[in-house]
C-alpha cells in the first residue's frame, strides 16, 4: 500500500511498442540498471501471454506509449541510505499518452516501476495488457531503511537459480535487504581466500556475480559469519578452532588463531560484500562450555585475567566487532550481545531482536539501532504462525520517542533453513512475507488496523507470484499449505 | 539408465567456446530446434556458475571443443512414432576433441544433448565444467513410445509460466506426452472459437504457443476433453448441455446441441493439437444419472430405442468417437468404456488404464492399445505412494505374449490437480515421475530388480532439478516432504 494514491476509472492499453524514456532524467544508466528493470517490468506484465496485434478495434488514444523515467541522481551506488522514494503518474488520456516515474534514485525508479507492474494485467478478454482505474498518481515511500528477508545456506544448499529467484521476488515485494546466514554449524559453503581450507562451495567470483544481481535490483546483500557459536563447520579445515576434537562450539576463544581467521575472513568479505553492515551473528553461546575451554586453554591472557565463561562470551564478541570496525563494517549482532553486555557493544551495533518482543524498546533506550525479528512472529520457518501475525507485527511497539523511533531501523523475516532447500523455499516465505513487507514499506497511517483489510489484497498479490513463476503458498491456514480444494487462485 | 553404455575414468572440460557442430548431418534446423536444444544445454550445465577463464593451468588436450551432431532425418515433423534414438559419444582426447551425438530425428538428437548434459558438472575446484568419466560410449532408445505426464488445469489455473516450467523439467527425464486435462466439471479455461461461451481463460493462438514450446522440445501434447461426466463447466455458458438447472452432470445425451459442441470443439482442436490423439475421457460416468435424463428427454430416438443410463453411457462415447475420427484423430478413453462395452469400441481406440492393475493385459487380449496409469502407484496426487512403488510399477506385469506387449504403448503418471496449483506442482511431480519415467524409458533388462539399486542414482537426479531451478523434493517418505533436517542434498 503506497504513501498516497488517487485513482480513475478508465481503462488504457499497453501499446504493443511501448517503450522507456529517459527525458528530462539526470541519470545516464551506463550500467543499465534502469534499462534492465524496464525489461523485467515487460517480462512481467507480459509473461508469456500472447499479445494480439489488431489494435485497429481501439483508437490511438486507447494506448500508452511508453513511460517516461526522470531520476535526479547521477549516482547509482547502492547503499544503506539510498533514496527509495518514487512518484507514479498514469495519465487517462493524451497525445501521446506517457506513464510517468520521478525518484531521485535509479533505485527508487525501479520500486516505481515494480508499482507499476502490479497496476498492469493481462485481459483475456482483449488480448492485450490493461491499465485498469486510470489516471493514477501515487507518491511512495518506505517507513523503514532496512526490509529484510534471511535465507540460510548452511543448513541445506541453496542453488544460484533459486537464490536469485528469491532475489527476484523480494523486489516484487519492495524488500531491500538479504540477509545472508552463509555459514554455521553444518557448513561452510564459501570460499575464504585467505583461509582456502574453510571453503567447500562457492567462490569469490560467484559472489561478487551474485551481489552484483541483487545489487542492480536494488537490494543489498548482508553477510553474516556467525560467532562464537553456530560455527563448528569453521573446524573442518582448520581444526585448531575446536577447543577440542570432542567440543567444536564455540570456537576456541583461548587461541589467537580463531580472531586471525576471523581477520582474514572479514578481509576477504570486504572485497565482496559492499553493504555498510556486517553481521557477526554472538547468538546461543554455551558460556558453560567457554568455560571448561578456557580452563583447558593455552592462552595465557585469559588465565591471567581470570575469564570465565561469560566474560570470555563478551570478550569475543567485542574483540570481532574491532576486527570488522577495522575493515570499514559497522556491525549487526543477535540480541544475546545486548542482552548480556548492551554498555560494553561498540556504538555502531545494530541489535537484530530474535527471541521475543519488546527488544527493540530496550535497545533503542540504551541509544543504539535495532532490527525486529521476533520469532513468535517473523520467523518464517514457524509454519503454524499466520500471514496475519505477520502483518499485524509492530516494530516500534511501545516505542513513543522520536529519537527512539529512528533507532529502528527495519525489520526482517526469517528463513532459517533446517526444513527448506530448493524444494519449499518459495512457497515457504510468500506470501507470508509480503504481510511483513507491508508493514515494513507502508506509512504506519496508512496500514490496515484489522488484517482482514488486507486479505483480499494479500490474495492477490500471491496470484501474481504465482503468475510470474514464484511457488506462493495459499494465504489461508499453515506456512506452505497446499490448497483446500478446486477453486480460483484469488479465492484461497 | 540407458539400454548400453560404458565409461572410462578420465575427465575433461567443457572449452568455454564450447560449440555446436553439424558436420555430415542431414538434418538443417531452419527451425533452430537443435540450436535452441544446445542453447538450453549450454544453460543447464553452466547454471549460473562463473567459469574461471584461466585455462594456461590446464593442456589444450584437457578440454573437450564441442559437440557434433549428426541427424539423418531432414524431417523434424513431431509425431508419436517418431524415432528417439541416439547414440553418444564422449572422447577421452582427440586433437581437437569433440563429443558426437548420432541420431535418426532432432528429437533423438536433444535426448542426446540431455543425457550429454548429466555428464557434465560444474566442479568448484577447478571452476569449469567438467565431463567425468570419458570416454563414454552411450546407445540409446525408449521402451516405449507414449512416456507421459498428466496436468490439470480444470482444478486450479496454471500460469503458462509454470506450465512451460513444467515441460521443460519433463525434458530432463525424456517424458514425451503431455497429456493436458484442460477441462473439468470446475471450469473450462480454453477458448472454442466456434462455441465462444464455454472458454473462460487461455484463446486459440496461446495454445499453439504453448504447444510449439512443448513441441519443440520434443513432447507432444494431448488434450483432452472429459465426456459425457466431468463437464458441469459446459453448461455455465450453455446450460443447455446439462440435463436441467439441478443436474450438471452427466453432459445431455438427448441434446443434439451437445454432440454440435463436441464437434466445434475437435474442430477447434485439430487446428491447434497435432497430435496423433486427442483424448475424451470417459471415466466415472454416473449412469443413474442418465437413466433419469433419459426419462425426461426430448430426444425421440432415445426414447424409441428405450436406451437406458448405461446404453446412453455408450451411445454418447461412441459418438462421440465417431466425431473426433472425423476430424483426424485417434482416440484415448479412460479404461471405463472399455470396462463397460470395450467390444463396440473403435478399433483406433487406445484404453487409459487407472482404476487398478490387469487392465493392461485384458486390453491386449482384446486387441486394443493400452496406456498404463494405475492410480495405486502412479498417482502423483496420492502423497502417500513412494516413488519405490512408482519404480517398480512394471505396464507389462502378466502380459508374455510379444504381440500383447506390442499394444502396451507406454505409461503416464497423473497430476491431478485438485490440491495442486502453482504452490506445489513440482515438488508433487518430482522426483516421483522420475523413477516412472526410467520405468517407461529404459529396455527391461537394464531396470533395476530392487529400488534400492535406483536410490542413488534418484537423489542425484532430485539434486539436478533442483540445480537447475526445479522444486523436486526429497525423495524419502511422502510426495511433496520436507527436508528432515540439514544435510546435502545428495543425503535426502
Amino acid at each position: 500500500m503506497p504513501k498516497y494514491y488517487s485513482n480513475g476509472n478508465k481503462v488504457l492499453y499497453l501499446s504493443n511498442e511501448f517503450e522507456l524514456s529517459t527525458v528530462g532524467s539526470k541519470y545516464s544508466d551506463k550500467s543499465g540498471i534502469l534499462k534492465d528493470g524496464f525489461m523485467r517490468f515487460m517480462d512481467v506484465v507480459t509473461l508469456d501471454h500472447v499479445i494480439e496485434a489488431n489494435f485497429s478495434r481501439f483508437g490511438q488514444s486507447a494506448f500508452l506509449i511508453g513511460i517516461n523515467v526522470v531520476i535526479q541522481s547521477p549516482n547509482d551506488e547502492l547503499h544503506s541510505e539510498v533514496d527509495e522514494s518514487y512518484n507514479l503518474a498514469v495519465p487517462a488520456a493524451g497525445k501521446p499518452a506517457y506513464a510517468r516515474i520521478e525518484a531521485n534514485s535509479v533505485y527508487g525508479a525501479l520500486h516505481g516501476l515494480q508499482t507499476f507492474s502490479q497496476l498492469c494485467a493481462y485481459s483475456f478478454k482483449t488480448r492485450l495488457i490493461e491499465v485498469g482505474m486510470v489516471p493514477w498518481t501515487i507518491f511512495d515511500q518506505p517507513r523503514f531503511s532496512y526490509r529484510g528477508l534471511l535465507i540460510d545456506t548452511s543448513r541445506h544448499y541453496l542453488p544460484l537459480r533459486v537464490i536469485k529467484k528469491v532475489i527476484d521476488s523480494m523486489t516484487y515485494a519492495k524488500l531491500n535487504v538479504l540477509h545472508w546466514h552463509i555459514v554455521d554449524s553444518q557448513s561452510f559453503p564459501l570460499e575464504i581466500p585467505s583461509y582456502p581450507k574453510l571453503w567447500d562451495g562457492s567462490s569469490d567470483n560467484a559472489i561478487l556475480e551474485h551481489n552484483r544481481y541483487a545489487q542492480r535490483r536494488g537490494v543489498n546483500v548482508l553477510a553474516e559469519i556467525d560467532v562464537p557459536g553456530h560455527a563448528a563447520s569453521w573446524g573442518n579445515g582448520y581444526p585448531l578452532l575446536w577447543p577440542s576434537a570432542d567440543c567444536k562450539e564455540p570456537l576456541d576463544v583461548s587461541n589467537e588463531f580463531t580472531f586471525k581467521v576471523i581477520d582474514g575472513i572479514l578481509k576477504d568479505f570486504s572485497k565482496v560484500f559492499k553493504y555498510k553492515f556486517v553481521h557477526l551473528g554472538g547468538d546461543e553461546v554455551d558460556t558453560d562450555t567457554f568455560m571448561s575451554q578456557v580452563a583447558g586453554s593455552q592462552l595465557v591472557m585469559l588465565r591471567t585475567h581470570r575469564m570465565v565463561g561469560p566474560q570470555a562470551y563478551q570478550y569475543f564478541v567485542l574483540r570481532a566487532q574491532k576486527i570488522a570496525l577495522s575493515h570499514g563494517y559497522e556491525i549487526i549482532n543477535w540480541e544475546e550481545t545486548f542482552n548480556n553486555f548492551g554498555d560494553k557493544l561498540d556504538r555502531k551495533t545494530v541489535i537484530h531482536n530474535w527471541l521475543g518482543g519488546g527488544v527493540a524498546e530496550k535497545v533503542t533506550a540504551a541509544g543504539l539501532r535495532c532490527i525486529v525479528s521476533n520469532q513468535e512472529n517473523w520467523y518464517l520457518d514457524h509454519l503454524d504462525t499466520t500471514w496475519q501475525q505477520f502483518y499485524m507485527n509492530e516494530p516500534l511497539t511501545n516505542i513513543t520517542n522520536p529519537k527512539q523511533q529512528k533507532l529502528v531501523i527495519g525489520g526482517e523475516v526469517c528463513m532459517w533453513g533446517e526444513h527448506i532447500d530448493a524444494s519449499d523455499i518459495e512457497q515457504t516465505i510468500w506470501p507470508r512475507a509480503a504481510a511483513a513487507a507491508e508493514r515494513l514499506w507502508t506509512s504506519y497511517d496508512k496500514l490496515a488496523r484489522d488484517p482482514r483489510q488486507v486479505a483480499r489484497r494479500l490474495a492477490h498479490f500471491r496470484c501474481l507470484l504465482n503468475q510470474r513463476g514464484i511457488a506462493a503458498a495459499p494465504g489461508d491456514g499453515l506456512g506452505r499449505i497446499a490448497p483446500g480444494g478446486p477453486g480460483s487462485c484469488y479465492a484461497q
